[in-house]
C-alpha cells in the first residue's frame, strides 16, 4: 500500500509543505521552513508552538498545559500532534518569530568594516604570469609556481595536493605560463586549493557569519576591498530542536548530529544565496566562510559530538579546530571553499567570546577591562594586555525575554522600554505597534520600575497581599488580544538570571584578588546588550554599580571578529593566540558559586552596600 | 563471436599466461612477469626481446635485425609479432636478466644501518596515556591529545582532519583515555593520519626503496630500533616500456602514465609482500615508504606528466614532492601509510643524488669533493658545506653493458675483468661460469686492455686493417654457444660514454673556476661504481688522473639515504635543504659542452697531457 501524502498550509506565510501521514506536525512546519523559538526541545512544556487546525485532522495528545478553551477552539501543540490528512494551520501572530527566509529580527545595517590595513584574506585568490622556463630558468613546474606566489603574499611555502600537482604542467602550459592560484591558509601554514588557468581571479567574496544559538547574521564581503556587499540575518532552524543550546545538545544525542548539522547548514546556504543575489554574484565566487559562535554551535556546525559539554567535566572535542572543506559540512560555497571557525576558550566560551575581544581591544589594554555577553549563557572576560581569565554562567533565558510567560523577542510590538512617571508605568513597544508582548530590555526595566514604584519588594514579591500578577497590559489594550502580565515567577525567573551573572563576575574577580573597582572600563557587548538601559540593569543588580562613563556597548563583536578574520590573516592568528592564551575558568568546580549565587537573589543585592558607590540607585529616587 | 584465448607458455621459466588472441607478445611476457630490459621501447631495434617459438603461430613482421637463420631457427621479435595459437616460447638465456618475482641481480647484503642517533620515524605510532579531565583539568580533547603528542614527540602542534576529530570524542571515553596516535611528519609540519584505541603500536615498520631505472632494491625497516629486517631487489618492470628514462617517458606519452605507475607500484608491493613474509610482520603494519630515484623515476611513481623532462628547455614537475597517501599510488601497505620521496636537485639529478650527497657528507666537507655516480645518466655534483652544484650528462647505457652488443647485466656468466699477461687478455667472469657476454666493470677493463695491449689506438679503432671485430670467446667455449666479440661500433659507443661523463665534469669544474687538482675527495657512488677498476678507468679517460688514495666507493647511496630519512625526520628535512640549495646546472644549455665532448672523444684524451699528472698510466706501461 502506498504511504499517504498530505498536504500542509500555512496560508498567513504563504508557505505549504506535503507530509507522509503521520509527519509530526512540528516537522512538517520546518520543513516548510518556520520555526518557533520552542524552549523544551518538543517536549510540549513551553507552549511556543501552539497553532490552531482550521481546516483537518491531526493526531495526539494536547496536554494540560492547553486550556478547554483553547483545545475547543482548535488549538494543538504542534510537537505533540501527527498530520492525518491535509491541513490548515494558523498561529498566534506573536508567536511568529520568524521563519527560514523571510525574519523579523531586524537587519544589522550594512556598514564599512572599521579602517583598517588592507585586505589580506584568509583565502585567495592570485593571478601569476609566470615567466616561461628556458636552459637558464629551468625550475620546475610546482617550484615556479610556488615562487610566484610567495612574491606576491607574505606566507610560507603552500602545500600542494597530488591532484592539483597532475595538472599543473598542463595548465601551465595551455595558459602560457599564466595561471590564478587560490591560497587558503590556516594556523598551520597556507595551502593551495586550486588553480586554474588565465587569469581567473574575477570577484572574489567571502562570508563571515555569526552563529547564535537564536540567530544568524552574516554578510558578504569583497575580498578586496572589505567592503560589506550584502547581509543577512535569520532564525537559526535548529530552534526546532530545541531552545537553548543544551536541548540542542540532547537533540543531537537522541537525532544525530548530522540533523542539526544540514539545519545549520541550511540556513547559511540561504543566506548565502540571498546575499549572493542582492550582490549581483554567485555562490562559486564566494572563497571562505569564517563562522563564529558558541562552541556547541561550532560543534553542531562540524558535526561534532557535543555530547560531553553538557555533562560534568563539560568537556568539548575542540575549542580550536582547524578549517574544514565547506563542503564537508554542506555549506555551498566555491568547490574548494573553506569553512573557518573563529576559535573559542572553552566549553562555554566560545569563538563568539573571542571575537569580542579582539573587537574591543580588551587584549591590547593597559587597565584592566571587563567584557560580557548577556544572552541564556552570559560570558563574562577580565583582563588586560598581560593577561586574560573568562568563565561563563548559565542565566537561562528570562534575560531575552523567554523564560517570562509574556515574553517574546525584540520585534514589533514588543514592550522594550519601561519608565516610572507620577508613579505609574509607562510602556514604549518596538514600531510603537499595540502591545503584543514584553522582550530583554523592557523586561529589565520592568522589573526596575515595579521595585522603583513598591508594587514588589527587594525580594521580588508582589508587596500586595494576595497579588499573584501585575498586568500591564489589559486583553482589551493588546495587539493580541491577550492580557500582557507579569507573576512573581517571571520575576524569579529574572532574579535567577541577573544573580548568575552577578555572582559570575564576583568568583572571576575574586580569583584574580580584585573587586569591581579595579574594573575601568566594562564593555557590553551583543545586539541584546544594546538595547539595556544601564541604571536600570544597575538598579536591579544586574550590573555592577560603576561610574557610568565605565559603561560601553559593543553590539555584535562576533559577526564583527569573523569578517575582521576572514578579511585578515593576521586576526585569525591572533584570534588563535587569544583562544590559546586565556584562562578558562569553569563554574561548576567552584564551592563558592552558591553561595555567590544565593547573595545575588535579591535586588540589586543581599549586600545593599555594594549598590552605593556611586549613586546611581540615587538618581531613580529609590 | 566468441574472443579466442590463448595460453602462452614460457617453460624456461616456469611461467604462463593466457591472453586474448592478437596481444603483443611482449605484452603477454610483460603479463606473465618477464622482462627483458629491452632499450628501444618495443620498436623492433633493440632485439633485446628475441625469442624462440619452441610450438604455435604468431604473426607480424620481423625486421631485417634478425638474420634469415634466426628467422628459419623460429626467432621473432616478440614486440614485433601477436599471439595468434597457443604458444610455446623460449630465449636465449642471456637475455633473461630477471622476472617480476625472481631475480638474478644480487641482493645487497642486510646490513645494520651506521650507528646514528636513535630512530625518529618520517611516520611513527605513539601511545598516549592520557590522564581522564576533571573540573579543574578541563581541556577540550583534541587539545588534550595534541598536548600528549607534543610531550612526547619533538614536533609542531599537527593538523588533523575532521573524520578524526569526530571519532576522537568516543575513542578517549572507550578507551578510558588511552590511545595511540599514527603522526606523520612532512616538511611542512606534522599530521595525525590515525587514532586508535588502546595501545596499538605494536610491531612498526617502514620500507625504504631506491626505484632505478633498471631495478628497484628495498628493505623493510623495523620503526623502533632502525634494524633491516629483510632485503629485496628486483627488476623494474617499467623496463617493457623501454630500458632508459626516455622511453619510459615516451611510453608514459603514449600509453598513459597510469600504466608505468602501475608497473613500479605493483614491483613495490611484491617487494614489500616478499619481505613481509620473511620478516614475519604484516603489510599494514607497515607505516610509511620512502623512495629515492632519479626524477623521472619519481614522477612515473607519483603519476606525473613526465613529458617536458625531456623537451628542451627539460622541466620537471616538481623536484620535491611532499608526502601523499601510498594508497593514492596504489601502494599497499597501512591504510593511511605515507609514500615519501627523497627531494631531488633537478630534471636530471634526482632524489639518488641527495641522497649520495647526505650520505657521503659532501655537504659537511670543509675541501671540495666530487660525487659522480656513472649510469645510464651520470650524475655530477661538487661542492663543500659552503655550495654545491650538480648537473647530469648522458651517457647511453653503454657503461652498463647495454650498448655492446655482447653486453649483459652484472649476473652470473658476465665477464667482469679483463686483464692483461703476457700480450694477452686474460678474462674473468661472474661465478666463475662460462662466459655468456660482458658487464660494466668489464667493458671499461677490455677497452683499457686493448689500448694497452694494441689492438686498438687512441681512437678506438682497431690497429689491424680491415678488422671489424676482436673475439674474445670463440662460439666453442660461450656459455651460450654464440661468438662473444667487441667491434669498433661498441668501442665507440663506450667512448662517447665515457666523453659525455668527463666533458660533463670538465665543464662543471670550469663553471666554478676550479680544475680537477682542487678535488680533495671523488667519491664514486652506485652500485655499478663498486666493480670498476680506478686505474683502468683513469686509462680510458672516464675518471680524472688524480692520485688513487683520492677516489672513494660509496655504494647505493640513494637506499642508505633513502633508509636514513624514513628513521630521522631530520635527515628528511636536511635532504629537502640540500635539494633546494644544490645548484642545479644543465648541460643542455652550455655552449662549450660540445667542444669538450669532442675534446674527450679520445683514450684517455684529446690532451694526453691531463693524464700523466699522476703517473697512473705509466703503471700500465701503457
Amino acid at each position: 500500500m502506498a504511504e499517504s501524502v498530505h498536504i500542509v498550509r500555512f496560508p498567513q506565510l504563504e508557505r505549504a509543505v506535503e507530509v507522509p501521514e503521520g509527519t509530526n506536525l512540528l516537522d512538517a512546519a520546518s520543513q516548510a521552513g518556520i520555526t518557533f523559538g520552542q524552549l523544551c526541545g518538543g517536549t510540549g512544556s513551553c507552549k511556543r508552538c501552539k497553532l490552531k487546525i482550521i481546516e483537518g485532522q491531526v493526531n495526539g495528545k494536547n496536554r494540560s498545559t492547553l486550556t478547554p478553551e483553547e483545545v475547543s477552539q482548535g488549538f494543538v501543540l504542534a510537537c505533540l500532534c501527527t498530520v492525518e490528512s491535509p491541513l490548515t494551520v494558523e498561529a498566534p501572530e506573536q508567536f511568529f518569530d520568524g521563519n527560514g527566509l523571510e525574519t523579523h529580527i531586524p537587519t544589522h545595517p550594512a556598514s564599512k568594516t572599521q579602517a583598517v590595513d588592507p585586505p589580506n584574506p584568509l583565502t585567495q585568490k592570485i593571478f601569476l604570469p609566470l615567466a616561461a622556463p628556458d636552459l637558464a630558468n629551468n625550475q620546475a613546474d610546482q617550484q615556479r609556481l610556488l615562487d610566484g606566489i610567495v612574491e606576491q603574499m607574505c606566507v610560507e611555502t603552500p602545500a600542494m595536493d597530488l591532484a592539483t600537482l597532475k595538472n599543473l604542467p598542463r595548465l601551465l602550459r595551455e595558459n602560457d605560463w599564466s595561471v590564478t592560484a587560490t591560497i587558503a591558509t590556516d594556523r598551520d601554514g597556507a595551502k593551495i586549493l586550486r588553480v586554474e588557468g588565465g587569469d581567473a581571479c574575477g570577484s572574489q567574496t567571502m562570508v563571515a557569519a555569526d552563529i547564535g544559538t537564536t540567530s544568524i547574521a552574516a554578510q558578504l564581503l569583497d575580498s578586496r576591498s572589505g567592503d560589506i556587499l550584502a547581509s543577512s540575518s535569520l532564525m537559526n532552524s535548529q530552534s526546532v530542536f530545541g531552545c537553548d543550546v543544551t536541548s540542542r545538545i540532547m537533540a543531537a544525542e537522541k537525532q544525530g548530529a548530522a540533523k542539526l548539522q544540514q539545519a545549520v547548514a541550511n540556513d547559511l546556504n540561504s543566506a548565502i544565496s540571498a546575499m549572493c543575489q542582492t550582490a549581483g554574484t554567485k555562490k562559486d565566487q564566494v572563497q571562505a566562510i569564517v563562522c563564529s559562535g558558541n562552541t556547541v554551535m561550532c560543534h553542531l556546525l562540524l558535526g561534532l559530538d557535543a555530547a560531553n559539554i553538557r555533562r560534568s567535566p563539560y568537556i568539548a572535542v575542540t575549542t580550536q579546530p582547524s578549517a574544514v572543506a565547506a563542503k564537508d559540512v554542506g555549506i555551498d560555497i566555491s568547490p574548494k571553499g573553506m569553512l573557518y571557525c573563529v576559535p573559542g576558550i572553552g566549553s562555554w566560551v566560545g569563538g563568539d567570546i573571542t571575537a569580542g575581544i579582539i573587537e574591543t581591544g580588551l587584549h591590547t589594554g593597559n587597565e584592566i577591562s571587563l567584557l560580557m555577553d548577556i544572552g541564556t549563557n552570559g560570558e563574562i572576560v577580565i583582563g588586560n594586555r598581560d593577561w586574560l581569565m573568562a568563565c561563563s554562567a548559565s542565566a537561562g533565558p528570562a534575560l531575552e525575554g523567554a523564560g517570562v510567560e509574556c515574553g517574546m523577542r525584540a520585534t514589533a510590538g514588543a514592550i522594550e522600554r519601561v519608565e516610572v512617571r507620577n508613579g505609574t508605568l509607562r510602556l514604549k513597544t518596538i514600531g510603537d505597534k499595540l502591545p503584543k508582548g514584553i522582550c530583554g530590555s523592557g523586561i529589565i526595566d520592568l522589573v526596575s520600575a515595579l521595585l522603583e514604584t513598591g508594587i514588589i519588594d527587594r525580594a521580588g514579591l508582589f508587596t500586595e497581599t494576595g497579588k499573584h500578577k501585575h498586568i500591564l497590559v489589559p486583553a482589551s489594550r493588546s495587539g493580541t488580544g491577550i492580557e500582557i502580565a507579569v507573576t512573581e515567577a517571571d520575576i524569579e525567573n529574572i532574579i535567577n538570571a541577573k544573580a548568575a551573572l552577578y555572582a559570575a563576575m564576583k568568583l572571576l574577580l575574586k580569583r584574580l584578588a580584585l573587586d569591581f573597582s579595579s574594573i575601568h572600563r566594562f564593555v557590553i557587548a551583543g545586539t541584546f546588550g544594546n538595547y539595556i538601559d544601564i541604571q536600570r540593569a544597575i538598579s536591579i543588580g544586574l550590573l555592577p554599580d560603576l561610574p557610568s562613563e565605565t559603561f560601553e556597548f559593543a553590539g555584535n563583536t562576533s559577526l564583527a571578529g569573523a569578517r575582521r578574520a576572514a578579511l585578515h590573516r593576521e586576526t585569525y592568528l591572533q584570534l588563535h593566540g587569544i583562544a590559546r592564551n586565556t584562562t578558562y575558568y569553569d563554574l561548576m568546580g567552584a564551592e563558592d558559586y552558591v553561595e555567590e549565587f544565593r547573595k545575588a537573589l535579591f535586588l540589586p543585592h543581599t549586600d545593599i552596600a555594594e549598590f552605593h558607590m556611586n549613586g546611581n540607585n540615587t538618581q531613580r529616587k529609590l
